[in-house]
């Protein structure tokens, strides 16, 4: 293009994020980001799958929508319904479910259509960085809950909503995520989560469930999900990034049809990709136990490859929570190590991880604590990955000094 | 759900849109929206782009936007830089053009970035009703240039910004649809572009240049895009909505890096649906020209059967602004005639039309203005809405009196 640059009046608004660099691929050893394992994508079944459904609904593909309306692909509404169903212990018709692109834009908009800039939303202390910094941006005041090895602590819960009264504020909802917590990988037991419901409805706040991970539990079940339990005061979301593919971005709400039709009214780009819905639909309606079932053996193996390695190089200067599922490790470092420190040195070797700032509502608690995912990379990058890190964190830090057993808190 | 609704703290966001109904299914005489011909979907040739494209780059959906980073499928962009250079004059490659999901995004994106609330925006006064309400959600103040058979004025957009300069403003850019207007159906000459682009260099004011309908074009060509003309001046978007489908989520923006990184920067949607690229990119490298052969002149038909059935039906009652491509016919009926007084009855009757005050920046000045899409209604269906919209304004308004032949002004 013309080498002066674009020519124009006033400049750009005034509030943008710093624009995006020139692309130069992924970092050799990936640890960052909800990406799968590439093996794991049943390329043959899509591709007869994509077939199927194009030749018996391709036409409908001419009308917005498909002509079934602004909440998205019946076939994949159906499905999410069934599997709600079966493994969360949700019941719903496709009626209550709307298809987002992606479980982000399930975040957008129950936050924009929940928050009003200087609203309150609680939040485990530990969560998900891409939901600190959305409802950062929409102007709400983030307040952290502690967590445990069992996620949000009720009692921590009562505290909070307690000292938040006392300064006669009452939070817009409780965002939580209590299946496959992240960045932790817990599992909310049954008494916790009934706990959890209580003490939201004795202070009217709504919850605000992402059951993100939900699908990729080792043991192959979980308590039922919070909105199973009470859905007039919880709304659910969920995602197909990590059960089937991120490139494929598809995700859901389930709600009251009071939230829903307000979702729906606010999600205006006119409709999720009609194939991503479609293939999606039709592969899944068929395969989708069995294929869980094969990914979770997969990302578990990946896990132990990787909880070996810390163990190896970290020795006891590492805490792991284990995760019960999902595709990413937590691990906790001695209080010395501040591991932004590490970043730049990181990349330089071409090693990407979260730093645990990114994932906590007052960074400076996890100053010690990384993310590492696990799906992405092969069992020797994840072995090479995790020396390189140590090797990185003993020259920055002195730590680990050597290896020996790690101790385990979950 | 739950009998008794949703419960929560605090209610929800001040500012939003009414909650959506219940889906009920699309009126039977469907004239509005950017729809396609059911028939001309190549449902066969999908089935087998998708099968080629998922067997060979199938892997990567287990990367987010498939390791190829935010700008989206090179073989999307590639194909978009292809059909570009050979079809609009423009001289890029895929590293200056962005895959959006639909160019809805892309509006909202180049005016996310573009402007503040308070800046002033040019636009045709006859333009594309969901760019105008875009504008005004931003908090932008919209001033409309008039328009002939030939699109924008160029006198009228130098009256438009002295006067506005007089006041000390100078636009943040022009919104403008040159080839297909939007809602007119003209091709800009060659001589007005470089007029317009002239003028607008003058005062220093950007571009911003929607080619959403530029690929459906009866004679097959049209004048280079402004883009074309002055890349480092003007912000270019397009669509595949309108030449394959659009339950395709599927759009793209050309334009200068410092821009182009600007918007990516604010593309936060994780991306554009993986699987409505790759397959788009597969059929459309092989089949384009094909297809819009084919494609147009199914087009160019259904037109004809609609002219006809107005001419039949409200004879010289009915202004035509006969369209050069696309997918719509704008008409104008006399000034007795109050277009939105026939919107509730002619939905009585299960028909839909755009009422011209929506597609106009001051809205009053479009009363008696209509719009009707063609693509989706078949031949019979056209002519039966036809007859039925004009006999609702008969019964409205008392016009048509009678049938005669038509005036035209384009």
């Amino acid at each position: 293009m013309s080498a002066t640059g674009f020519r124009y009046g006033g400049g750009f608004a005034a509030d943008l994020p710093a624009p995006i660099p020139r692309w130069a691929g992924l970092p050799r050893l990936n640890f960052v980001g909800g990406h799968n394992d590439p093996g794991q994508i049943p390329v043959e079944a899509l591709a007869e799958a994509a077939g199927a459904v194009l030749r018996r609904e391709g036409r409908s593909l001419a009308i917005y929508n498909l002509a079934q309306g602004p909440l998205g692909y019946e076939g994949l509404r159906d499905f999410v319904a069934d599997k709600l169903r079966r493994h969360r212990g949700i019941a719903c018709t496709r009626d209550d479910v709307m298809i987002t692109s992606g479980s982000g834009q399930g975040i957008e908009l129950v936050s924009r259509v929940m928050l009003s800039p200087g609203d309150t939303v609680l939040m485990e202390d530990l969560t998900y960085g891409g939901a600190i910094t959305r409802h950062k941006r929409v102007g709400a005041r983030v307040v952290g809950v502690e967590v445990d090895a069992d996620g949000m602590r009720p009692e921590a819960l009562s505290a909070a909503l307690a000292a938040l009264a006392g300064q006669g504020i009452r939070p817009k909802y409780i965002y939580t995520i209590p299946t496959i917590q992240n960045p932790t990988g817990s599992i909310m037991p049954l008494e916790r989560r009934q706990r959890i419901l209580a003490i939201a409805r004795e202070h009217g706040v709504a919850i605000f469930e992402d059951e993100c991970y939900a699908d990729l539990i080792w043991s192959g079940a979980a308590p039922p999900a919070l909105h199973a339990l009470d859905p007039s005061q919880v709304i659910h979301i969920g995602s197909f990034s990590k059960s089937l593919a991120p490139a494929l971005r598809l995700g859901y709400v389930v709600a009251d049809w009071s939230v829903l039709s307000q979702l729906a009214a606010c999600k205006n780009d006119g409709g999720t990709g009609a194939l991503d819905q479609m293939v999606a639909a039709e592969y899944f309606s068929r395969h989708f136990d069995d294929h869980i079932a094969g990914l979770s053996k997969v990302l578990e193996a990946k896990l132990a490859v990787m909880v070996a390695a810390v163990e190896q190089e970290f020795g006891t200067a590492a805490e792991l929570w284990t995760p019960k599922g999902g595709i990413f490790l937590w691990i906790t470092l001695p209080d010395a190590v501040d591991v932004r420190k590490l970043v730049k040195p990181a990349a330089a070797a071409g090693l990407a991880f979260n730093p645990g700032p990114e994932w906590c509502c007052t960074p400076e608690r996890a100053k010690s604590s990384l993310r590492l995912c696990f799906a992405l990379p092969d069992e020797q990058q994840i072995r090479d990955g995790v020396a390189t890190l140590a090797r990185i964190c003993r020259e920055q830090t002195g730590i680990p000094a050597q290896s020996a057993n790690v101790r385990h808190i979950a």
